[in-house]
């Protein structure tokens, strides 16, 4: 396609990099922001580098945080003896969202993947066993909660394996087949794990 | 749903203000650009700023332009004596692309909807008739190219009827079916625009 201008051009390339917008929705947004007041542009642009520049993340779960340690490591309220091992910081939000867990975090900030490169040196591995092999620590069970996906698996095993060691009760999130899903329509992997995984009716 | 951050919760603001995308989006997409380098950002957000501040807009015809004047306006290759209506720089782009069109444009900037507080001066259309009314004009025929709304065809009844008194051929893009579409699932209206609007079978 022919921009109009090369600014068009330079803007609706550098958005069009972000997951999930092509070329067409990016021009869409950029001809939305120059229509619009220049200072919305301006607004969106510092709050996106204030973001970037200013975010840190928890020294303790590596989860993004307001302050050097975060809110939920921080909390009095929260169970010390469970430690959830998550990919990203969406889990952490999407678990919170559930109101199920009360126990704290450790991010790990992706999953093993051979393919992309990213091996255990890369994650926060090391410091999760860091933090479960000292003295004084309370944690009595660890939940993996990683993606069912080849890489999240692996993932899971290799924590798994370094950890034998240690007196933790290492547990995962449960498979089955989601809430409100038919039967018939769940694949044969989930359907067969929700029976060997079957619990007790209550 | 609670943002580990006040930054993140700020950016999602901001982004989630932009055209189609929603909190959870936005969400993913602020994500996106922690987890990235940080130069990925400021490149963004440089273009973006750029765009916003440095962007013209052609003298004659309202495009977006690089110059005072856009490269449609100043090519000798373009017909000065056919002039197309249209209701944003987006629409030049999307007439551009067919290659079907030589001549040249005006960009009204939007079009007159008193529901969103836009009337006829809002827009580019006094200029439009300054454009159309001078000595020198080669212009011969105006093109009506806007949307088939009720905001589109009220501007274009209010620019042809001020334009009754001028020497100028005033046209509007056809009506009909799309190309490749059922005759079946079109709407009536459409379909009864395009049996009224018939052409010569060739």
């Amino acid at each position: 396609m022919e921009y109009p201008s090369k600014l068009i051009e330079d803007a609706v390339n550098e958005v069009s990099k972000l997951p999930g917008i092509g070329k067409k929705t990016a021009l869409r947004l950029v001809l939305h922001l120059v229509k619009e007041n220049e200072n919305r542009t301006l607004s969106l642009t510092e709050s996106l580098n204030r973001l970037r520049t200013e975010i840190k993340f928890c020294k303790t779960c590596y989860n993004i945080s307001d302050d050097d340690e975060c809110g939920i490591c921080r909390s009095h309220r929260r169970d010390k003896t469970i430690l959830c091992v998550v990919e990203d910081c969406n889990d952490v939000m999407a678990i919170e969202n559930t109101g199920q867990y009360t126990g704290t975090y450790h991010v790990l900030g992706g999953v093993i993947s051979p393919m992309n490169g990213i091996g255990p040196s890369e994650l926060k591995i090391e410091s999760l066993i860091t933090r479960l092999s000292q003295q004084q620590t309370e944690i009595k069970e660890l939940i993996l909660a990683l993606s069912p996906t080849m890489e999240g698996d692996t993932t899971a095993f290799y924590i798994n394996r370094k950890l034998k060691d240690l007196p933790i009760k290492v547990t995962a999130i449960a498979r089955g087949i989601s809430v409100g899903s038919e039967l018939e329509y769940s694949d044969e992997i989930t359907l067969g794990r929700s029976i060997t995984g079957r619990t007790m009716f209550d």
